[in-house]
This record gives C-alpha cells, structure tokens and sequence, in this order.
C-alpha cells in the first residue's frame, strides 16, 4: 500500500523520538513491501521559530494531504515570553483536522511492573483506554477578559458528544464490554448533556455494561483499582486529567502512545510524553512512545494490524532483552540511549522478516 | 468559651458519624469548661424530605446565626429522581455562607501505612494541604440548556483568587513555605488571571517558594511524588478533582477531614469522605473524618489549639490501640463499630484530663 504521512517532530525531544519512528516505519515498509511517504514540517515553538506561527499554512496543508500525521511534542520555556504558545499550534491543528477521538491506553506490562509507584496487586491488571472528546468543551469556548474579570466558556452540542462516545462503545465492544463515562452530572450542565447523550446511546449498545462516574469518583477509583475500568470516555478537560493521572500509574509515562481520530479513520498520533527540555538534544528520551503510536497509526488510520503488531512486538522483545532509556529505572537493567534502543528496534522488526 | 455550633447530619452516614463530632464536643466542653451549645437542623436529601428543598431557610438561618457548621454529608440515589438535586443543598450552604477557602490536609500516619494503593516509599512522607477555591468558578456560573447545546460558565474575578491565595500563602507560611498553584494557563483565561494573580502576591511572600503547576502535571505529580508538595492552592473545579485524587493516596478517605473558611475564621466542617448509603444505618461508618472536621473547627473558628490537639491524640490512640472501623483494613486489626470508635475516642479525651 501506499501512504503519505506528514511528519511534525516539533520541539524537545520531539526530534529525537520521531528518528524512531521514521526507522521503524521504514524498516515496516521493507518489510511487508509498502511506500510511506514521509514529509517534515515544523509545528509548535520551532514553528514560531521558522515562520512566527505555532501552526504554518504550509504545515497545516500537508497534513490535510496526508493519509495520517505523527507528531513528536510541542512547547518548552524557551518561548515563555513569546506572544503566541506552542501549544495553540497543537490545539489548531486538532481542530482543524477534526481528530475529535483522543484515544491514550494505559497497559500494564510484565516487563516493567516495578517502575509503578503503585503497589503491584492493585496495578498488575490494569488494562484502559481513555477516550477522551477532543476538539470542543472549555478548550474552545469563547475567552474574555475584562478589567479583573476573566471568563471560559464550556460549551457541547450534542452531536458531539454523541460522535465520541459512539466511537468509544464500538471499541468497548472490541475489548471488555464495559464503559465508564465520567462527567460532573451533580453541577454542570454541559455534563448533565453528556449524561443524557450516554444513556440514550447505550440503548443501542445493551452488550456493553455503562456505568456513570462523576470526575472526582474517577480520579480516586483510577488509583484505587484500575483494573475495574476498560473504557473511559469523558470530556476533553476531565480527559486532559485523568489520562495524564493514568499514564504514571504504570510509571511508564515514556512508552505511552496517543491516537486522535475521526471517523474516516484519519488521525493524529503523538506520544503522551510532553517535550521533556530538560533531556532535549542529550539522546535520552524514550522513544517507545512515539514508536508505540506508529504502531497505532498502523492499526487505526491504515489498517495495517499484521504490521502494527510486528512493531509491538519488537519493542517488547527490545524491553525484555533488557534495553532501556534512563526513565524505565528499575535497577536491574543496563541504561540505553534513545538511539540504540531504536536501533533494537529496527532490528528486531528486520529480523523477524 | 461559649460556642453556637450548627449541626448539619445530612443523608446517609452522616447522622452516625456526626454522633461521633457531638460526643467528642461534650467531653472536650467538660474537660475544658466551654459551653457549647449546638442545635440540629437537615439539609440536602433529608431537608428535601422534610421541607421540600436542600436547604431549608431555617437551617440557613442557623448556620448564620452560629459560630461554625459541622455537616455530615449528603446525598444518596433515594433522591436521584426528585427535581432538586441534595448537592444542592451544599452548595448554596458553601455560597451563602461565603467559605471561599476550603482546607483538605492529606497526612501519612505510621499508624496506618499499609493502607496506601501506593508503595511506602513514596507515601511515607506525605504531609499537604489542599486550598480550594470553593466559591467561584464553574460550579456558580452561568449554566444555560438551548435546544441540543449546553453551556456552563467558567468566571473568576481577580479578587475572588486573591483571598483564596492569600490564605494558602499565610497557610504555607505556617508549615514548610512552599506554595504549588494548579492552574491550566496554557489553555484558559480564567487560570492566566489566576497565574498573574499568584505571581503578583508572591512578591509579598517572598519567603514563600512559590511554583505553578498546569493540572494535568499536577494529577501526575501527586502519584509519582506526593511529599514533592506542601499547600496547593486551586480553582474549585481543579481542587474538586485534584483532593479527591489526593484523598486516596493514604488508602484513608474515612479519616479525612476538611474545613472551608473565610476571613472571619466562620467556617464550615465535614468529612472528605460521601454519605455512602451502601452501609448507611449500620454502624459501620468511620467517624474519624468527622471527628478530625471538628478538631479543625476548635482549631480554626475557635482558635482552642489545645482542644483541637486533644482531639487528634485521642483519635491517634485510638488507632494505635488497634480500634479500626472496617474501611482501615489493614488485616491485623480488630474492627469495630462506628459507635465502639467513638466510644474510645471520649473515653481517651475524658481519661486525659
Ligand atoms: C499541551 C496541552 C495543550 C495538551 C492538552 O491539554 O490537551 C496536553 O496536555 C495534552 O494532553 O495533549
Ligand atoms: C457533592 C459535590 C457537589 C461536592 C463538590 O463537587 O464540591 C463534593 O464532591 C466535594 O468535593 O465536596
């Protein structure tokens, strides 16, 4: 098959991992006999650094003509006085490419149990999907600020909601058959909407077993027992939370991947990690992460699942093998940098050929 | 010292637990020669039962007419269908009372450890105090329904964040000087005034180490690193999310109390933890976090710091003498009744006298 994909490495460490991801695709491509066709563009802080805006036209217009679009991270101090973020670059290109489905599992694995700060019988099972609304609520709502006063609007159609939430009963039904839809019913409005548009769907969806949480239940319960969830579907600022609370349950925040969909199957798909400027340029970034979300890309946007799975598999076997960045400490193994440990990646997925 | 206190029991275990504040009240008066005069009233789904509304203007004139509000809880799916809501109730009690500043102090206790999801080491030195701003924000605003649109509004004044940050600065003055403000600048108005604002006062706290946290880093951070934080000051939505988070970390959400003041030291005491109606009426309730919101309301609304301390040592023997209600599982614990618990607590505060 072929393939276009637009490439936006971004700022930190985005580079770095996203040299990850174009190996492994490529070696992908070899493999199983594709063409990717894979073009870079500059988002974010190197951006405003290229031609003043977080979100270039040139940039924004390649990834409408992609098939798909990766991205590294965005955002970093070095433009803290800037009077554009990076980050309004990544929110933009969302909403202009309408990825309203923000897909984030969180799956405990053998490999590396002990890096939880959980005690291991409460997070040995774990094994969510958040989905989380992406391109509305307070993220798009009208701003104001007059004299002392400052004003977000949270606003949702039901449409929506509706869009999201069908999206996650469908994977709830490819998975355990249940989903958790968190909102603030007991205050807010918009969540009293979101409550209504669940209830109507899961008529439609009587195999899956609906529950009810409101946020502040769900933030506790995910540390209490997250092997009592399978999948979440919320809001996109209860989203923003609750799947940045999930992704250190594992103490594996590194190898987290992200998708965001729509329903052509078009996505987005970046690691959950942020641009870590701290490590930036040093070669110890994880690049599981991004890797893990080609691999989506893979599944979700191509289809390709035989290929999605090699690349899984490749980096468990590089995980088990014992190659490891710097914040998979766990004592026992030998450090990596980014680099070699996509070198073992690459390899294993040739290998396997 | 003469004291008016307002008693709130509330629904569910709210009543049992209370008992354990009244008994606790009567012998600390003994002991120490106060005179406390303290009146019942309902509110939320019993004030629904009884006046048809969560708070009924008698029980409102009370809270006014008195010098601190201990209530119990309220809630409970009996009122699920009923038009109004018993949360309500709560709400208009925190607004018309205007207790803008809500205290939850999350403590590790040696006594209780292995009650943690979390492992030891990283819960061992836990020791925070989250204000809340519980006045403002989304839980007040605008709230409007057109059609298949809902819409609730987020707005903060400047001056409403100046009190509530004040207070956690003076609070943070008081135990390891350093303030944490949670925010989502990157992405609202209202937390770009809430930042200005914090960073405009810690000018006058410059003993203060003062450093902002975007929510999403915060949920993390609150896992990964708990003793990383000494007071927390955020937004009411935020700090809904974020305490409740942080009431689990300890594995002890029934011993947990909190405090919502205002500048004239009135205030308004309850449990962190619900009315939990699924073991409502059987005495199995742990009045621990009642008994610790009225410890908090002789220390801050009465300003009787020996008292208060009386209080906590008592409920600390208790604990330490192995009395444990059924929630403090912990294996090699006798359990006892919430009423056995509250029967050594007074025991311990009259047999110290
Ligand atoms: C960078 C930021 C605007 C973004 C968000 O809040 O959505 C990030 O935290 C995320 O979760 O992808
Ligand atoms: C009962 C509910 C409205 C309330 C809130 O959200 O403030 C509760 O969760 C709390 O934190 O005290």
């Amino acid at each position: 098959m072929k393939k276009t994909i637009a490439l936006l490495p971004g700022d930190g460490v985005g580079p770095e991992v996203m040299k990850g991801a174009v190996q492994v695709l490529k070696a992908i491509e070899k493999r199983f006999g594709h063409e990717f066709n894979m073009n870079e563009m500059p988002v974010g802080g190197s951006g405003i650094d290229t031609s003043g805006t977080s979100l270039p036209d040139e940039t924004l217009q390649m990834c409408k003509n992609s098939d798909a679009v990766l991205l590294g991270a965005v955002g970093g101090p070095r433009w803290d006085g800037h009077s554009e973020r990076p980050e309004k670059g990544l929110l933009k290109l969302r909403s202009e490419l309408g990825v309203y489905a923000n897909f984030r599992p969180v799956k405990s694995n053998a490999a590396f149990q002990d890096m939880s700060p959980l005690k291991k019988e409460i997070v040995k099972d774990t094994d969510l999907l958040i989905v989380r609304e992406l391109t509305g609520g307070i993220y798009f709502g009208e701003k104001t600020r007059v004299d002392e006063r400052a004003e977000d609007s949270l606003v949702y159609h039901k449409y929506e909601i509706e869009r999201t939430v069908r999206i996650a009963f469908e994977e709830a039904r490819k998975r355990k058959k249940k989903l958790t839809s968190v909102d603030k019913a007991n205050v807010l409005e918009s969540s009293r909407l979101w409550r209504e548009t669940v209830v109507e769907l899961s008529a439609e969806y009587s195999d899956v077993e609906t529950e009810h949480l409101l946020v502040d239940h769900a933030a506790m319960k995910l540390i209490q027992d997250p092997s009592h969830f399978d999948v979440i579907v919320t809001e996109n600022m209860f989203g923003d939370i609750l799947s940045d609370e999930a992704s250190v349950l594992l103490g594996s925040i590194g190898v987290l991947p992200s998708a965001s969909l729509r329903e052509d199957d078009f996505g987005l798909f970046e690691p959950v990690h942020g641009s870590a400027p701290d490590i930036a340029g040093k070669d110890l970034a994880n690049p599981a992460g991004m890797i893990m979300s080609a691999a989506m890309m893979l599944k979700y946007s191509f289809h390709m699942n035989q290929e999605s799975e090699a690349v899984e598999k490749a980096l468990q076997e590089a995980f088990n093998a014992g190659y490891r960045t710097g914040d998979m400490r766990t004592g026992k193994f030998q450090h990596v940098s980014c680099s070699q440990l996509i070198d073992q990646v690459v390899y294993r997925i040739e290998e396997d050929a």
